[in-house]
C-alpha cells in the first residue's frame, strides 16, 4: 500500500486521525483482534467499513478511521506493535495519518478540463491532497497551472525521445509524490514506470469501459448509436484500458448529439469521475484486489 | 414502415388522431410542403418532431401527430393524395392511426420479469398495444399469461426441431402481429424470421451494449469490476447484439454486489428499458436509419 | 427495536446468520467490546457497518452480520450474556436471525402498482419477507391478492366507522406481523395505531418530500412546473408526511408531461422506492434516530 | 422576448442561421403558414420543436432554426414581412441570429463555484455567450474574473445603500446585456430591477424547489433527513424562489453527509444546473408561459 513521502502538509484538525487499511484471508476474530488492539492503545474508532468477498475462505478487507492522542509521536510504536497482530492473520496493511495530505503529480497533454476540475476542487478545499507538480508533453497549459502556484514541467515526447522523457518524468516524481494522475494525458505509460507506481496511477478513460476501449471512444460511441455515454477512472496496468476500475459515471445522450456534442457532454463526466476517483484514492478509500477495487465511500 | 394488421382495437378518444412518419433526403421546403398539405386537408398538427442529420445533404426525419375529422373514412384518400407530395421529395413514409393499437407477440423462455412488466403496464393502460399472444419454448409461464386472458403457445425448441419450431412461430404471428418482443427469449432468431419483421423485433439484452456482448453478461460485468451495470433494448438484426439501439439505462453497483445481486438489480433495469422501448415503438416514435435509431420521445 | 413474532418462516441457508443492531452514546471501546464478545462466543463477523454522528459526544450506531453455529439453540443465551455488555455502554440493541423472514401486512386502497411490485419481488425471492395479509378499505384487489395465495381482508372505512375499522385492523395485525406497509393506502392512520407500530409502519408518499406535502402532489408538481418528480418512503408518525425518510428517488419530466403523465411516471418511482425501503427494513438495515434514518445498505 | 443589444459578437459559421420563437393561441394552420412563409423566402428549416398545451384552445409554442442566405442583410425585411403572418395568428414572436452571442452580466458575492463553471464553459467554447461583466457586492473575486479578461465591478450593498447600489448596477447593465445571471448572489433583487429584465434574470437556488425555500437550504435539508439534494435554476420574479423553473438536478446523499458535505455536493449540482439553464437561455430554448417554462432542448 501507499508509502508516505516527504515533504508533508498536515491538516491540524485531523492531526490525531489515522486510517488503517487491512487485507487478509478471512477467518474468525479479525475484527475482534484489531478493535481490541486499538482500544488497548487508547484509540477511538470513528468510522469503519468492512467487506468479505466470501465468508468461506475469501478475502477480508477493512478500513478503520480512528483518533489517537499524540498520533504523530506514537505512530511508529503503534505500527511496530500492530505488526504482531498483522503477522498472526497474514495481513497486508497500512496506517496512514489522515492529516497528512497525499502528494500528486498530474500528467496532462493539451485538454484542460480534467486538470481544471482537480485544481478547482483543490483550491476549494474539496480535494484532500497536495498537487506537487504538473507534467505535460506540451507547453499549452503552463500559464493556467502556474497561476495556481503549481510547478509546471514541460517534457516533450516523441517516438525517439520517449524513453528519455520517461526517465526525466521518473526523476521528478520518484520520492516526491504518492500518486500520479493522468488527466487526459495522451501518451502510453511504460511497464517500467507503472511498476514504480503500482496501483498508484489513476487514468480517466473517456468511455464507459469495457465498451470502446482504445482510441476515439466518442466516435465509436456515436457510430454504435448508444443512448448513454460514460467515463471510467481506473488504475493503470500494462493492459491498455484494462486496469482496476475505481469509478464510472454516465449521461444520457440522443440521436441529436453528434460526435462534438458527445465530446462536450463527455468532458463533464470525465472531470467529475476523475475527481471522485482521486478523492477516494487520497482518502485511502480504495483497495485493489485482483483486477477490481473495493471502494469504501 | 409498419403495415397495419387486422383485427383492430380502437381507442375512441384518439379515433381522429393520426401519426405521420417521414424520412427523405433533406432539401428546402419539406416542412412547408407537408404542413401545407395537412392544413389544406383540414388537419390540425398537434405535435411535430423533426431531425436533420446534416443540413448539407443529410437525411431528414419528421414525426407529426395531427387531428383530422372522420379520419377513418378519409385516411385512404389522404394517403393516396399524400403520395404525390412524397414522390416529389423521395419520401419513405407512413400514416398510422393513433387510436389503433399495435398488436404484439411476446416471446419468453422461463424468466418472467420482463414479460410481467409488459403485462402490468398493458393492464394499467400505460402500454398502448394489444398483446396478441405469448410464445414460449417452455411451459412455465402459461398460468401467469392465461390469468391475463392472453393466449399462450408452447413451442419447444431443440437443435433438431429449431427450423420446424420457427415455422410454427411464423404461422402464428404472420399477419397477426405488428411486432415481436423478445422478453428474455433465450433462443437465436433466424435470418429468415428477422427478414419478415425487419426493424420490428425488439430484444432486451442484459448489459450496457456494446460492453458484454453474448452470453452471461452479468458474470462478465462482475469479472470486469464495473461500477455501473445496464440493459439495452434494440432491434434484432443478423448480427448478435448488434442491431440498432432503441433505449438503454443503467444502475450503480458496488464491490458488495456478487453476480446474483447484479442479476437481481439488472432485472429491474431490463424490464424498465424494454417497456420503454416497446412503448416508443408502438407509438411510432422510433425511426431506424442505418444501424441507429432516431427516437422522438 | 422490532420484536420477533410467530409463526416463522426460516431460510435454511441463513439459519446460522444473525444481525445485531446497536445504538448508544459514542465512547472509546464499543467496537472492541462487541467484536471481542462475538469472537469469544465463536461468532464470525461477516459484515459490519458503523456510523458515529459526532466523535465528540454523538450517538454511535452499528449493524453487524455474523455467523454462529447452532444459532437457534444458542441465541437466547447469547442475548442474556450480551445484555451485560449492553448495560455497560447504555445500548439500545437487538439480535435478529437473518434466516427468519419478517412478516408484513400490506394496506392498500384501489391502486395496485405499489402492491404488485411487492408481490412480484416477493414471488421472485427478491424481498426477504413473508406477506402475511393484505388489508384494504376496498374490495377491488381481492382477486389479484388471492391469486398469490395471500389472505385479503376487506375492511371498509367511513367517517363513522373509522374507529371500529381500525380496531378490526389491529385485531388482525397485532402479534401477527412485524411491520405494516402502506402501499398507497388512502386513509390517515390514527396515533393509537401508530403507537403500536412505532417506526414499523412504512408509507409511500407520491412526491419528493418535503415538497408537496398533503393531497394531489402530482397536480401540485405540475402546477409549480418542476423538472423532476419523486417519491418518498418514510416511517409514519403523527405528523402528516413528516416521519423519518427511508428512501427517495426521482425522475426527470418536461413541459410535455401533463398531470396524468406525471402520475404514470410517478407510479414507477413509487413502486421502486417503496420496495427498496421495505427490503431495507426487513433486512434490519434502517435505524431511526430522531426524525431521520441511518440506512446501512 | 429578448431584444438585441449592441455591441455584437458574431460566430461566422452561424452567420446565416436564425432562430424563430413563436407563441400564440393554437388553431389549425399555424405550422403551415410559418413553414410556407420561410420556404417562400428561401429559408431552409434545420430544426423545429413545437408544443401545444392543449389541442382544444390551449397555447401553441414553436422554435425553428433556419438557414437563410445573407441573413444579416435580409433580416429586417424578413421581420417586417413576417409581422403580417404573426398578426393573423396573434403571435408573440422573435427572430434572433444564432451567430450573435447574447451578452451576460454575472452577479456574484463571495462563492466562486457557479461563476467559475460559467467562465470555464465560456472559455472552452461550450457556452454560446459573451460575458460582458461581473458585478459583485464584494471584491473577493476580482483577481479571478480579471484573469479571464472580463470587467469586474465592485458595488457594495448595505441596507442604507441598497437603492443607490441598484441604480449603479442598472446603469452598468441597461442596454449593455441581454440577461443577468445570479451566480450565488446573496442579495434580493428589487421589483424595479426585475421589471427591466423580466424573464431575463436567471438565479441558482441551492435546493430542489419548492422544498427548502429561503435561507440555509442545506441545513434545512440535513434537518429533514432527505436522501437526495438538488439545485434549481429559475427566472427571478417578485416572489422569492417562486419564479419559473428552467432546470433542476439532484444527487443522492446519505446519513453520513453532514451539512458541510451537503454544501460541497451541492456546489457541484448548482454549477451544472446553472450552466445548463444559462446555455438554454442564450440559445433561445426557453419560453416562459405563466409561471412555468417550455424548454426545447
Amino acid at each position: 500500500m501507499t508509502p508516505n513521502i516527504a515533504p508533508k502538509s498536515i491538516r491540524d484538525d485531523l492531526k490525531n486521525r489515522a486510517r488503517m487499511l487491512v487485507a487478509c484471508p478471512d477467518q474468525p476474530g479479525i475484527v475482534a483482534a484489531v478493535s481490541r488492539f486499538l482500544f488497548e492503545h487508547g484509540a477511538n474508532i470513528v468510522q469503519s467499513d468492512q467487506y468479505t468477498i466470501d465468508p468461506q475462505g475469501g478475502m477480508f478487507y477493512i478500513r478503520i478511521e480512528f483518533d489517537l492522542d499524540n498520533l504523530d509521536g506514537r505512530r511508529e510504536q503503534l505500527k511496530s506493535e500492530f505488526a504482531k497482530v498483522a503477522d498472526r492473520f497474514s495481513m497486508d496493511w497500512s496506517i496512514n495519518r489522515a492529516g497528512r495530505k497525499k502528494r500528486l503529480a498530474i500528467f496532462v497533454s493539451k485538454e484542460d478540463h480534467a486538470l481544471l476540475e482537480l485544481l478547482w476542487q483543490w483550491q476549494a478545499g474539496d480535494l484532500e491532497a497536495e498537487i506537487a507538480m504538473v507534467i505535460s508533453n506540451h507547453n499549452d497549459l503552463r500559464g493556467l497551472v502556474e497561476s495556481f502556484g503549481i510547478a509546471y514541467h514541460h517534457i516533450p515526447v516523441t517516438a525517439d525521445t520517449k524513453a528519455e522523457a520517461e526517465r526525466r518524468q521518473l526523476e521528478l516524481v520518484m520520492g516526491q509524490v504518492d500518486a500520479v494522475v493522468l488527466a487526459r494525458y495522451m501518451q502510453i505509460i511504460s511497464p517500467k514506470f507503472i511498476e514504480h507506481f503500482a496501483n498508484r496511477i489513476i487514468n480517466i478513460h473517456h468511455s464507459f469501459l469495457p465498451a470502446f476501449v482504445g482510441g476515439k471512444p466518442y466516435a465509436q460511441a456515436h457510430n454504435r448509436g448508444v443512448k448513454i455515454i460514460g467515463a471510467t477512472a481506473h488504475y493503470v496496468t500494462e493492459e491498455l484500458d484494462g486496469g482496476p476500475i475505481i469509478e464510472q459515471d454516465v449521461q444520457r445522450v440522443s440521436h441529436r448529439d453528434n460526435v462534438d456534442d458527445l465530446k462536450r457532454i463527455g468532458r463533464h463526466i470525465e472531470r467529475i469521475v476523475l475527481a471522485r476517483a482521486v478523492s477516494w484514492h487520497v482518502e485511502d478509500r480504495v483497495i485493489v484486489h485482483g483486477n477490481k477495487t473495493v471502494v469504501f465511500n
